[in-house]
């Protein structure tokens, strides 16, 4: 099953908001219903975001043939409503670059990102089991993780859950402790839906217990994903991945950041350089229809947390593993083969 | 308002899992009642437990006078409603010590406590909002805190909650920042209710929000009540607590702990003899009768973490402030006055 695809002239994409009650594949056939989608998460995570850029692109190529400026600005409108996501606006320019060539090309470009995603997810899944092997002292590892970056996250088949998925199907993971992830809840309703998918067994536990079950010793490794890579290493990734790299480090377990190379972006030099957005109130202060604070209460809701470099045992992509403990750096660190299997 | 109270030969209570819809006080008149009034969270927090448990023997003495056996037979159960709060098996003892006296004598032990525990309340929040004058370099600092400890955990004013209380009502505090507290959510439902009773300023976070938070440099001091502190200084308290503490130490935060002398736990040596309540899957895969996860999901539900004493600035209590980080023991730190307004 893939996230997001171009299907008879138009996108089909999973609608994560119902999950884990209802698969729903709706059609999105202009912009709006696209930045619709994105900006209600129904359809998330940075690699599949790409893909949603240049897809969307696509859409806007064919609705407005020879008019390449109604493309651009619509397409900044695009770009705009994620905006610590930098794939969908890697995705958006991809698309962008080949605008002159025709709409044919432009959907072309936008497929081959999509198979791109689909093969770096592969490749990150066996770089990421390799090091697991080498760095985890544990035949069939627990490893713990945030938010969703499985399959829904991605194309297929993910990247963090990409590798703990790799694990399993290589027979060398004993369990997954997947968090919650208030406030959205994707740990809850996407990646325990996955895991229940793919036969995996794992245990849901709440955000805030992540921290202490790491320093009881009950997870051999996290793993995150990301949604944007500075050029020092700092990560922005879902809110509370910080508090577990933090809580990794004080235990001594090893902290992964799993994501593809699209993702890191050398132009931003350092975490504090990254726009944290702010996703207002109405996510905390009520689930669903039912009202869980008083009425009147104000909320701090940042989407994203950074986790400096330092906090970071190595970040896996599709094409190298950078052991930033060992002092690599992204700018040191040589690109190598896209693996398959 | 008392959150719980002894009226016309039974207890009175409020029902903290109707808030914050609705302030309903239900009557209880037998110990099956109170078992179930505090399983289920109806009644909570470290202090109330403690007065709740002495007003149940009240009960229990009062149904079976001249019956020492049953009473004691029965306590036990009560004792065992909550097995990490150590106030409630306190409360329990202390109106069994009196048991030969008659039902009149227990009732008034228990009253005893119950008022004593309004005294202590008013004296830690006159020690801890002095602490944080002499440790916190801001005049009007913004404080985080965890859970529910205002006055619906104890009978009034509350312990980590009332220092805060007690700061607005001198003109001292910017804003208070409460955490959502997963899964029962006492964050929202509960301190937001009282901080919007009381007119305190205040912006409510989900939990893993806490830690990157206190990195930005969003809050001057962390301040957290206690379930149990052991001799070492070691605290058990909500599911969350050691994160934020880790956090508080990584951004050069004071984190305190505000608690009654009776929470002191001298009989215990160290936060690793202190037994973890798992409550189970139930309340982390549904939000009350919505299923977040899968059907099948399994969960670690810790209802309390440990927050080894290394990583605590100061304990307040009602007779003394324990400092910590200057080397400051349990043992070494006289007690001094309930100090009063």
């Amino acid at each position: 099953m893939r996230t997001i695809d171009w299907v008879d002239g138009g996108i089909e994409l999973v609608d994560q908001t119902m999950l884990p009650h209802e698969l729903s594949v709706p059609r999105v056939d202009d912009i709006d219903a696209l930045i619709h989608a994105i900006s209600r998460l129904a359809v998330r995570g940075a690699p599949a975001l790409g893909v949603a850029g240049a897809f969307g692109v696509a859409l806007l190529a064919a609705a407005h043939p020879g008019d390449p400026g109604t493309v651009r600005r619509e397409a900044s409108r695009l770009r705009a409503a994620r905006p610590t996501a930098v794939n969908l606006g890697w995705g958006v320019d991809r698309a962008l670059a080949v605008l002159d060539a025709g709409p044919e090309e432009v959907l072309a470009e936008a497929e081959r990102i999509r198979d791109e995603d689909i093969a770096a997810c592969i490749s990150m899944g066996l770089y990421g089991a390799d090091l697991v092997r080498e760095l985890v002292g544990r035949a069939r590892p627990r490893i713990m993780t945030i938010c969703n970056t499985g399959a829904l996250a991605t194309v297929e088949p993910g990247t963090a859950l990409g590798v703990i998925l790799t694990l399993h199907e290589q027979g060398a993971l004993e369990e997954a402790i997947p968090l919650e992830t208030r406030p959205l809840l994707q740990g809850s309703r996407l990646t325990a839906w996955e895991l229940s998918r793919a036969g995996v067994p794992f245990r849901l536990v709440v955000d805030s217990a992540g921290p202490f079950l790491l320093a009881r010793g009950e997870a051999d490794a996290v793993m995150i994903g990301a949604d944007r890579i500075a050029a020092d290493g700092d990560t922005a990734n879902k809110i509370g991945s910080f508090s577990l790299a933090l809580a990794a480090r004080h235990a001594g377990v090893p902290f992964f950041v799993v994501a593809p190379e699209s993702t890191v972006d050398m132009g931003t030099p350092g975490g504090d350089a990254i726009d944290i957005e702010d996703r207002g109130a109405a996510e905390v202060v009520a689930f669903r229809s039912e009202r869980t604070a008083p009425n009147g209460t104000r909320a701090i809701n940042p989407a994203f947390d950074i986790t400096p470099y330092e906090l970071i045992t190595a970040i896996v992509t599709d094409r190298r593993v950078i052991h930033l403990d060992k002092g690599d750096t992204l700018a040191g660190t040589p690109l190598g083969d896209t693996r398959t299997i």
